[in-house]
């Protein structure tokens, strides 16, 4: 079973980071959540990002809003890939958030998805362990299968509701 | 020998996209190098797109500027992970390349990088593929090694350049 | 009866675009409302605009938020005139999906409208649509002075207000 | 031969304007071009916008700066469809230019495209034109193919340049 | 007695407005209000701007939001200062309001107070007269002592307050 | 002859306020023009706003970059009427002057125009003036049919341009 | 005991302010509350600044919003270092009060902090204090600690909230 | 002699951080100057800020570009105050910078200048370190007053400039 770390800057952030948690279970990929600031622990962050790939975690998920340091923090201390979550803070409209991991300088990419894409987060954690896991691969493209059906679901529904 | 698809939306992209399939190459990887615009050559990007997975492709990145949707119609059209490359163009600075890539709806992520930050497409796809490919890895190591060298050595520079 | 497609890209943007939907109607226009994700629906997105010409279609509508692709993707596959209409989603206010329709590269015009602006998106393809249709113009005018009309009778509500 | 107007709001916006005249030019169509502004000379512009019709013209393209109420003002007093094109000008990056065109009130659409999007705004003026006059159709078919082409030719160049 | 026009672009923003036509009155200063939309309306705003003069006003504040014109089209058939006073609407925050007032082009200006700023955009008028009207300078410079007092009395409430 | 105040906050600002200067000139109005930082030279500041109604000045015009406060320093501690000229700075493009100086809170506005607009920073003064001073009226109103008889003149030179 | 200067612009900014207040007292540090308006009681802000250093304050923390002057006014009559605190008003979401604040000239620095940060202004200022005040240098090294523990329990929390 | 780091990301940042290398040397501060990079060097990052209490360092100034979380990896592992000082970099004219430094989370706060102001974040650093040492407290304010002789002195250049 696949090992994806789930790090999120305050617990205040769970709520929006939940979606991500509960894709990747139910891809049946194991979430290693984790509650670790890069500012207030540090040591904890420096030492989580170390040993990482030794834990056997394979992608690491960051979610962090305002100066969202978390995601370049912990990629300084990882050759893992590590996506980029931007929480919406109060002030800004996540446009702080976004900035701060996605404007990464040369050497230390961050993968960054929408501001508050907690699903999209654990799709794209997904979609990584799927060119190397082929049962991940089957299963995602099947979920994607389902999307497109649910779309044509709706498309339905709007010709029901049009027709009122 | 693993292969990246590195989709450019214009031709004149390709100095900002270079140092990405510099990179691609110094890694040993083969950048599979295209010009596809998602709007003016359309059928082009979805057989690229649906056809990527069979022809041994294991991870997209495309470059794209202003209204920049190749990202997000390839990603509609294939389940390997696509890194979003925003280019700069004449106007907005490039907010537009990057909120266009980055802000993908919920089921569709497009992992995005830096504006202009092609090396980063490049690092990041070979991240992707170093949890599959352990030479990959290994070599990426040595990299992260030789850039905190560079930065050591720049140090030194700099207390030269200061005691003159 | 002129047609005129008015395609969202999820169920939820209906309420947003319901106005466009009315007036299309109250102007004796066929709206012919979809629910075609550019992105999780590529496919049917495709076979749409390539036939929407076909199918008697005259000008396209698009709604869409976040990096919204789908004015985009329609044009790229119909000669007919896309009608884009940002819709405001739960972060950066509006400015992602303006951005995201209105910055087509060279070649690929999206006609755009306000954030939001549904009833506009509607009443432009009615402007469109009256340079062929003469009736169409006629209504078009009658509805021009009807708001100044309303207008004028704001202007006279006013003058009460105050007078309290 | 189906005419357009090209309205600028300043002489020195002819540089930005010109591929939209020249492409109306290849399509054959007949550009009305002319400088006026909407604060400068508001006669001038009420009466060119209230005559228009009248004078054969079926779209009309307006092309300004910085507060761009060119659009918005022509869009005003008359019923045909009004391109908005907005020029950036020395500050502010073009964001000026396209809020004053893009955010009209509920009532009075502008269809707004690209900053500086000069081509765009003549292509989008076919489109429109092409839904009444079947020859213009096939021409903006012919075109979007050539576009195709060239695109085409773009990414065999890049092969030889690559493989240099 | 001093006349001000005070012209809104819809009823809508009477409640924005207020404060304004309030402290006019307060200052003795006869608020000439009217509901006249730059776009719906334009004879109506042509019109009134080329008799303000005439009619006896010596200021007009405009007030709109959006693609807020009004202000400009005012201001492009009156030599009379206009004051802008941008509205806030449900997208962009304002931005799109304040840039579409400020950003006039060379020539015609409009005296743009801040977003939602009614009070100042009566206030500012008011500063306007007083240059030529002696006694509103008398009422005006009381209107900064009371100002100053109440500051004070706020920071001996303060005290208060956290003394608690 | 009208007295007003052209206060800079710093030389380097000189190129872009002269407009403003000449324009005075042009108009027989006395420009007072001084560089007083609001930061640097606090009291000169305050000094000069306290007394510049008993010197005979009638209106303020203050031009600075950056965070832009010299208007509403100035306007803090005079009654008379102040035009604020945001002026661009080597970062944010104007952004952050213009919002310094527009955003002023309740009680002392500041009459902002656009980034850089110097010219019509002197043409509002000249407004304001203007309905105290009926010759500065008249020469106003010269003005304006002066601008149309320009803009006029530049439309016939498209006319040629294009003939070419 | 250390005494620091918390001035907000407006008394309606207290509840914004108060952390900043409260984690002063926590210290030990006595924090004199003040309202004072850069604009509305410019003479007041001018002479509190002025004696500041005087009356034994060591450092300034200035709360504003909108075009936040106060932290500029206040730098520019005392050499003391001040902290600028841009409080979120209601358009622009806290853009303007913080460009106003940190893009000071060079010459006049304002320390400034996150949009609506009160609690680290409170704690720069003890920073600050602390180089010279050894006992709140060890204060803060425990505060810091007891953030870290308070981030780990938060993580023990998660743990126990994702086993539910 | 007081020490004050100076830490910059990249070498490349020199041009821009000389001018607080400079004020610092002038007035007798010894800057400790480093390339310390808190992404592709975070041990060195990590272990310097651990240090730079024990090595004598007072205030530490972090200058970045981008993403820059220089400032914040620093604060996480020293108690002394962090001076943040933006660089711009060729995307986002330097509005990444700043929204990276400035929006730190509670608890841990980083003092920041303007975008490029490293005159400024030199200053504020001297102004820090003034509370403790009397003799730079009394540099400072001769430093104050010969900046208002400056301005006075530009003034005056004015007034020849004009005369010509």
């Amino acid at each position: 079973m696949a090992k994806v770390a789930v790090v999120m800057g305050s617990l205040s952030d769970l709520d929006a980071v939940r979606p991500c948690i509960d894709i990747l279970r139910k891809f049946g990929v194991e979430p290693v959540a984790r509650v670790i600031s890069a500012h207030r622990t540090p040591d904890t962050a420096h030492e989580f990002a170390a040993n990482a790939e030794k834990e056997g975690i394979e992608v690491l998920i960051c979610a962090a809003g305002k100066a969202a340091h978390l995601g370049g923090v912990m990629a300084a201390f990882t050759p893992l890939p590590v996506i980029g979550l931007p929480i919406k803070s109060s002030t800004m409209d996540g446009l702080d958030s976004l900035l701060s991991m996605v404007q990464m300088p040369a050497g230390i990419p961050v993968a960054t998805v929408a501001i508050n894409g907690a699903l999209n987060a654990g799709l794209l954690a997904v979609q990584i362990l799927a060119i190397k896991y082929p049962d991940l691969m089957k299963k995602f493209k099947a979920y994607k299968a389902e999307m497109a059906e649910k779309i044509a679901a709706d498309d339905a529904k709007l010709q029901k509701e049009l027709d009122k």
